[in-house]
């Protein structure tokens, strides 16, 4: 069956929360903050909308990749941030691109950005648009003639396949379930899966150094990456398929993060994996989050490398895994196509119990392809995990504000930051005079530090939670300024971290990217505002 | 006590090799290539040389940091290549610094960038000089008005430790082992230990992108940065100390690998170890190299990371470890601070059985923080490890051939590979009239390939080892460019690699490093001519 992308919120039409649910949603919410006006509001139709007409033409050689059909301008011209939704179920689309143009081939690509180049067109670079920094949205000043969204998903194809090097030559526009079902066959996987997976390019993942599936080891999309291409208005780069190397600095590591500033990655050869076979898990209860947090660290710096080590604080577990604790839950779950897991397992749980924790169910193992093994908590997170966006939107449209915001930290300053935060969500919420709880969970430890990820949930007024988001998000992001933690782990900087991006990256090296972005992208068209200005 | 530096060869002169070791060196040497001349030559005293006057005076406020004294300035001259050495041996110094200059603060180095910007002077910031690229040698054009070498040994200090985080900021001069002395005690390690170590800096590690003691993993210092800290002449750059971040291109990844053409690098936050208490080793013997390269593969991408995994084909078996197999040896290690290692090594030993590997003496393993427990082989060779540089400058003083290169490739490329080095280096030892053999070894593996690291032993004519080298090198460097494999895994560019390096890097990137060379060293004064001309 073919789904309807929503145009406005998460995912597809047909997935909206609703039924069991949607009244599940609404009494869990009730519950947790009563007296909250919970009614639904609907989006608008785009056509009812006043949307600028569009400011450019395309060329008679382009004009067949061209759309400016109203709805799929008005799909392109916000990512899917709690602030996007909420600005498109108020019909406000102040900033939507000209035209989408959607090319199959990189020669059509070059053709773009020549044209855009010599008519002062800002290019905006798009994969599966789920952006939730405000990355892909033509919000922007410098006099452009217009903007176009370039989408990329026609560049579809897994171009070949290296079984023995475990490697792929894959298209950005790839969404992940399209990839994984090319792979699949070959009993290989990219395995990369950030909660966007459904709805993300292979390019998207790159440009903004997305996180995956894996809490620790290979932590981002950037470790899988081989070799890459990207056009770029200056030419085409093209690096070396090569395991590692130490021949200058990295030109992969310049275009990875570059969010669309640089060029238009166009492939690249992934690193794979074979799909696994062996399995454990475990979740592991404390009653104290301090002992929660240093069994995490024992954990990650044991040179173990769970794939999964996920501590839900006691919001956070009670929230999205039904289960109570009062100092929080620790996520357990190796993966092995080479071997069974156990020794690890048991390492990690040995652990765990040094720290305190206890478990309510043993640790389980399995020895096959097909059957995981989660256990209830997992199994409830992971349920939870990929319908928290579309519920999100049911929230967003009921007067809540219910948004996320991560980051990384030293271990030794998480404590500080921690109590910060909380204390900046807390202060921002009583005066914006909403009701709400902060959770925090790890998504990605490392030997060195974790990477803490916060949900705000509050009850909102209809018409004002985007203001009143924007200042609760101010205030969190001052506290990671403050604190020195990057102000995103994996959601890249776009425009909405941008500010506080200023301050985290050091002004030379800001001088150097303007430097090498005035070289490949001499008029200046890629997309506008991210990173840094010309 | 303190040993003198030698100023032609490698380390220190008290340990030059002499006595039963020589007598050993040139039997077996002899054994192996019967006929050669290996009479000994002594290299010059600089001071009889025709070494160019300086060109250039320190300032006043700086004078105290400089040195002119001629040794000092010939130590200066060279690296620690083969091609180094030779011409140290002829007293061939017609590139040498101008001036020695030595600061001690960051202030310091500020200002001699400046005196140096102002004036014209080419700057080369020098570490341990055991570059075998030609990476700290004054050879260029560009008319400058002369050339300092930079030395930054007198940056040695660790100035803090985070326990917690397990990490300590550290300058840039500080060699391996005064670096591990002062970790030592609070039970940390960098754990990076190439074959330089005694003799290199952590400064050099970062500019080079150094290769260290994992076979796996953590393969290159890159992987240890934490934040740096970077004197340009276009201000000083300093990242945030992050574990993980998504925020743009990776600040720390342009200054990694830049071979001191982009700044100065002062100190870096890095990541440590607990210090291994549990270790494993074993050492399989196979009777088809094929089959050992498939072994190798097979553990490379089973998620299981063995500390060393070195795979020394028959060869190099028999030249460094003594050892006779007719199809290699896979020397296997597991260390860890955490946990008894042997599920971790019986699995890659019965990986190695299934691919027909053998083990003349059973895995070992040992618990104890102060024990290794190396196997014969792996003994034999660790020692030999370290002579080596010392046996290649005695044999380099006797007409002998012996240098080393290494490459990455993908496993399905590196068959194909192996087989055209081996054609490109018989045929230049042939075309040089030098009777020689080839070996060939990874020293360190990942999961979509290896990274072969070859050995030429050849009997040269004294007075034309030099150009008989060059006319091999460029042979076998040829190959690897037309392979599509790196011309450097972990020994950078320097001078040396250029002209294959420019063939490597895409020409995309170049403009974009060019542009921002432009913007940190308006000058044009950071080591000149390598990586990119302005």
């Amino acid at each position: 069956m073919n789904k309807t992308r929503s145009w406005w919120g998460w995912g597809n039409v047909e997935d909206a929360v609703h039924g069991v649910e949607l009244a599940e949603l609404t009494r869990r919410t009730s519950a947790m903050l009563p007296d909250t006006d919970l009614r639904a509001h609907e989006p608008p139709d785009p056509r009812s909308l006043d949307i600028r007409r569009p400011r450019v033409t395309v060329p008679a050689s382009l004009a067949h990749l061209g759309s400016d059909d109203l709805v799929d301008r008005a799909a392109h011209a916000h990512g899917k941030a709690f602030r996007d939704v909420v600005r498109n179920l108020h019909g406000d689309l102040r900033n939507v691109p000209d035209v989408v143009v959607r090319p199959s081939s990189e020669t059509e690509i070059v053709d773009i950005l020549d044209w855009c180049s010599r008519s002062n067109i800002a290019v905006i670079a798009y994969g599966g648009g789920s952006s939730v920094v405000g990355g892909i949205e033509p919000r922007f000043d410098g006099g452009y003639a217009g903007t176009i969204s370039m989408d990329l998903a026609a560049l579809d194809r897994v171009l070949e396949i290296d079984r023995t090097s475990r490697a792929a030559r894959i298209q950005a526009g790839v969404f992940g379930p399209a990839l994984e079902d090319v792979l699949r066959p070959a009993g290989l996987t990219l395995r990369h899966f950030p909660q966007s997976f459904e709805f993300s390019t292979l390019g998207g993942w790159l440009a903004t150094r997305a996180g995956g599936h894996f809490a620790t080891l290979y932590t981002h999309i950037d470790d899988l990456v081989e070799s890459m291409r990207v056009v770029t208005p200056a030419g085409i780069s093209e690096s070396r398929r090569l395991p590692g190397s130490g021949a200058g600095p990295s030109s992969d590591r310049l275009f990875l993060g570059s969010e669309g500033t640089l060029g238009v990655i166009t492939e690249a050869w992934m690193r794979l994996q074979d799909r696994p076979r062996w399995r454990g898990n475990a979740t592991v209860h404390f009653s104290d989050f301090e002992a929660a947090v240093s069994a995490t660290r024992a954990i990650a710096q044991a040179g173990i490398f769970p794939t999964n080590c996920r501590l839900l604080d006691p919001a956070e577990a009670f929230i999205n895994a039904g289960t109570a604790s009062s100092g929080g839950v620790l996520v357990l779950a190796f993966e092995s196509a080479d071997h069974p897991v156990g020794p690890w397992l048991d390492r990690v749980v040995e652990l765990c119990r040094d720290h305190g924790g206890t478990l309510p169910e043993p640790p389980r193992r399995t020895d096959s392809a097909d059957a995981p093994a989660p256990t209830a908590v997992s199994d409830a997170w992971r349920s939870s995990f990929l319908r928290m966006p579309y519920q999100r939107d049911a929230l967003a449209a009921r007067s809540m504000i219910v948004e996320t915001f991560e980051t990384a930290c030293t271990w030794d300053t998480f404590a500080d930051l921690h109590a910060s935060v909380r204390k900046a969500a807390n202060d921002a919420l009583a005066s914006v005079d909403a009701q709400g709880v902060l959770t925090c969970r790890f998504t990605h430890v490392y030997p060195d530090g974790p990477a803490p990820y916060f949900g705000i949930y509050a009850a909102g007024r209809w018409g004002s939670t985007l203001a009143q988001w924007d200042q609760i998000k101010a205030a969190v992001s001052e506290a990671l300024a403050n604190a020195g933690a990057t102000i995103t782990h994996h959601h890249a900087v776009g425009r909405d971290h941008r500010p506080w991006y200023d301050r985290q990256r050091p002004d030379v090296f800001a001088a150097a990217l303007r430097a090498a972005k005035g070289a490949l992208d001499p008029a200046g068209i890629l997309n506008p505002g991210v990173l840094v200005d010309p």
